[in-house]
């Protein structure tokens, strides 16, 4: 096992204050987010400065799942098994910190983003929010599409 | 390099029409969400069934990373770079299929997650949805309780 590199973090807004680190390994590092919407509100990211998921190199992809599957038992056994794990890469995705970072939430029934029994994160079917109306056939063709580029 | 293991799938509802399927490592699949959000929403699973995070072996954590950039890749490559990545674990963040997926979908600014110039994705801090308010002595208190069962 090589040392552990230190965490390179430019922005301010995600934090480096080691009271608030969970766990790190040689090329990740896990905080508490300071601006939490949950209590246990997680971050994790790669010690190296990365902006899009696509830029992560082999070795720090390799150990990315490590990271994932930790911390979510951490907070699997702090707050139980609710988990929501979050990640947007590029402007379009509204992301406003260009240090990639994977949120990780604890989520209970009945917490402040559960709605009258309905989440209101819109990915949820539950949510009201209307899915697509798109045919086999057009699905068909965006697979082939996406499929193309491979 | 093994030969390629069948993807499970038990529901349904998250679908196994090849011509739907996006691409497959050994133990990954990737493929179209069949109630896309916006198109190009695809599906990040395990070919094993496992329920949470927390269960996948260290096998499937070890190639989770490479599904997650190998499909983030494609759909940058088809849609550009915004992208937004969700999974949800246990009923308690709101999880309808008991099948671990990511999924992965493509954004753009103005898009239909995109409101007013501000995402209703809540966990976005532009979308309105109040933070907790939670104070560094709470949150070192915090880190200090998921830090305890690492």
């Amino acid at each position: 096992m090589k040392d552990k590199k230190p965490l390179n973090v430019s922005e301010a807004s995600i934090g480096t204050n080691p009271e608030l680190m969970l766990w790190e390994s040689e090329h990740w590092a896990a905080m508490l987010d300071i601006y939490p919407v949950v209590e246990g509100h997680s971050l994790i990211l790669p010690k190296r400065p990365v902006e899009h998921v696509t830029g992560l190199r082999d070795d720090e992809i390799k150990s990315m799942g490590e990271a994932i599957r930790k911390v979510s038992g951490m907070l699997k056994k702090t707050y139980g098994p609710g988990l929501l794990m979050t990640m947007k890469c590029g402007e379009g995705a509204a992301r406003t910190i260009s240090h990639l970072h994977i949120h990780v939430m604890p989520r209970r029934r009945g917490d402040r983003l559960w709605d009258g029994g309905k989440s209101r994160i819109v990915l949820d079917r539950t949510s009201g929010f209307p899915r697509l109306e798109m045919d086999r056939d057009k699905l068909k063709s965006v697979a082939k599409r996406i499929r193309g580029v491979k």
